[in-house]
């Protein structure tokens, strides 16, 4: 397909479909004449995936690029190259801090690991960006003096571990190892705000059925 | 306590915790000379709160002061005060659009209540600001084409009806109403990224157990 198709196709318009290809977010269509380039359906997917990406998990640009590249990197067996896909996304800030509340979260954060006895992310630490964003998080806990021991925490990594499952359901929903790559790092992106909203949801009718009138 | 102490055992400088004053973020202390207060625990509570609304929470000094003005309504019995402040919490954008991606998505998030039989958001509807969030997300999945009908939100809304209950035993775990009211304000926003690291943490452990090479 033309450039017009592809705009008109995606829901794009042409002026951000080049953008995108200036930005080399898009791979260049293959040339037909001097002046025109044909596009494929792979086009057409990418363009989706950039858009999960810049348009609702606001990335800046340099990020995105960093995440497609893992997306493409076929030197990578599947399990890699989605867990590298996926660990390009952008994270909270690493810990930097050496204080105190760091120490307890890193020690509590480790605790929680073995217990759970979830291998890959122990092989990984802090190496991983959400091992780091979890500490970030859980030292926040500490510091105000909320509860977040390894024991408060099992609860919320259970519901993880069952939502991953779910995830991962969906991705190989997925035909090729390109698009299920893909739609791992989008449907992470994508799933977060629903994942959240339906949480103030759920909290809604939990508050309701403990503390409410009945009226 | 004085100024200074109040300072001290809450960790943040004596200037951030008059701009807070200043702000009407924190309520004043008694006065017991014409340039000295007196502050008490309550205050240092407030700060905690505060701290996780502003530092760790990035919310708009004006948010925060809603949210708080939520927290201490005392007309409200305590299941509407727990609701009208974790209601109160910013959300992201409101459905604005009315394109055919936000009909599809209105229609599959009622189908999805509707079937949970959640009755407390069934009754606010799009009042509530968590069901427009949702509404949001789940029109960004339908304009790109990626599951999100009634079906696939299922098991992220069972998960999420789990983890309310262990928000709601957390909140519980303190005492008095106001207590519980400022710990359900704070546990919301301070275990967001407690989860979504745990997700990501997660789908590398499920990706390695489908996909991985077992080395």
């Amino acid at each position: 397909m033309r450039l017009a198709e592809l705009s008109e196709r995606s829901g794009l318009p042409a002026a951000t479909i080049k953008y995108y290809l200036r930005e080399q977010l898009l791979s260049p269509g293959r040339r037909i004449t001097a002046t025109q380039a044909e596009y494929g359906d792979d086009h057409l997917r990418r363009l989706r995936l950039v858009r999960a990406l810049i348009q609702v998990g606001k990335m800046p640009v340099a990020t995105a690029r960093q995440v497609l590249a893992a997306v493409e990197d076929e030197s990578l067996d599947q399990n890699a190259r989605l867990g590298a896909a996926v660990w390009a996304l952008p994270q909270g800030q690493k810990p930097v801090e050496d204080d105190p509340a760091t120490a307890v979260a890193r020690r509590e954060v480790e605790l929680l690991m073995r217990r759970l006895d979830w291998k890959e992310c122990l092989d990984a630490g802090e190496e991983a960006p959400a091992w780091g964003t979890l500490v970030v998080a859980v030292s926040a806990l500490v510091r105000l003096g909320y509860p977040c021991d390894a024991d408060d925490l099992a609860p919320y990594a259970r519901a993880a571990a069952q939502l991953a499952v779910t995830d991962l359901d969906l991705v190989e929903g997925f035909h090729t190892p390109l698009e299920q790559v893909e739609a791992a790092v989008a449907l992470t992106v994508l799933y977060e705000p629903v994942l959240l909203s339906l949480r103030r949801l759920a909290e809604a009718e939990e508050s309701n059925r403990r503390f409410g009138t009945g009226d």
